[in-house]
């Protein structure tokens, strides 16, 4: 199944640098990822008003694409989503909700890391009374700063605190945790289940591919 | 990472005849899954009693098994998985709550096919508001019901009825639709992405072993 995955954050040479295609064709065997991203916005999604900036990209972009099967948008703040479900035959799936979903079946109460002031709507909006705790990591402003030594540490702390608070569960609340590979690291230090957006979208649209293409399509 | 899986139905030589655990290690690399069934109950779970009487037995067996990582309640209904989260140190996974979840992620409003006289709670209370309606299947009193052809397109009768209405995602509630298969036929008919409550509880497994056994575990 072909699957478009649209980047918030602009990336030249989208191909060679992108690692959220190449993380979803890795752990779910039959779907192929072709990499997107909206222009002119090298800091991604950060705040209120990037997530503003960035809505109409993400839906202009994702009605132009062609030959896909269905849309990842690689953002924790489902930026286009809703609106592009309502006009788009195919399914347009957010790393936001299914990040929320996979961790609330996880765990009654979970706790959330993010970059920005609070925990993106979407994402609030679906763990609902599930969100038991969040934290924003110290010394970041955008998903890019993820890529330091000293916030990658940040990040673990984050997370500890969270667990620390009573949070059996850790959702990754920005689909900068997943560029950054902290999923498992978090897992090995706490122990703790830890859900990363990329994967839980790439879940969602697996078991779209199940049922479209058949239980035989898979070799045995 | 090892998965248990309970049946809730009882099964003589139940290594050969589940099709459930086939049906994760089939789909998701790095499963490993061994069956177990709770006893005298041949008809399954099919009512509010056979629930009642089945929820004991599912904590009692859960409480033995050894040496898994996490346990997958085979039943939509999610028989004891609550308590059981509360009492042991590994995931328990209800096929349920998993169902419900990646149903909502795929689309705003939920069909539900079931085999008793309402949709399981557990399945109601995740969709909330995303239960645009739901429909028994004709002639079906028991998940075995459904083995038989007629019923078998009575199941696909149903998914129908739920697309007229408007739903544009078919969410299977009851783990007896992932015995027949019937996921594929029914998105091969109408069209439209369902979700298969063993395929969803799966997933959630596979979110788990990702993150807890790192993301070089598999083969590049």
């Amino acid at each position: 199944m072909e699957i478009a995955l649209i980047r918030v954050r602009t990336l030249d040479n989208i191909e060679a640098v992108d690692r959220h295609g190449p993380l979803i064709e890795k752990f779910f065997p039959g779907l192929r990822v072709k990499c997107y991203c909206i222009e002119d916005q090298p800091y991604g999604i950060h705040d209120a008003r990037s997530e503003e900036i960035a809505r109409p990209k993400v839906i202009k972009l994702a009605k132009k694409i062609e030959g896909s099967d269905a849309i990842i948008v690689s953002c924790a703040a489902d930026p286009g989503v809703e609106e592009l479900n309502e006009e788009l035959p195919i399914p347009v799936i957010g790393a936001g909700k299914s990040l929320a979903c996979i961790s609330r079946t996880l765990g009654d109460s979970v706790g959330a890391i993010t970059i920005t002031d609070d925990v993106p709507d979407i994402v609030r909006r679906e763990l609902g009374k599930h969100l038991l705790a969040w934290k924003k990591v110290e010394g970041v402003k955008t998903g890019i700063d993820l890529e330091s030594e000293a916030n990658f540490k940040n990040a673990l702390n984050a997370a500890e605190e969270l667990v620390r608070l009573g949070s059996p569960v850790i959702a990754l609340a920005c689909t900068g945790f997943s560029t950054i590979g902290i999923a498992p690291e978090i897992c090995k230090k706490l122990g703790v289940p830890v859900v990363d957006p990329i994967l839980a979208a790439g879940s969602v649209a697996y078991n779209l591919m199940l049922t479209r293409e058949g239980w035989n399509s898979l070799k045995d």
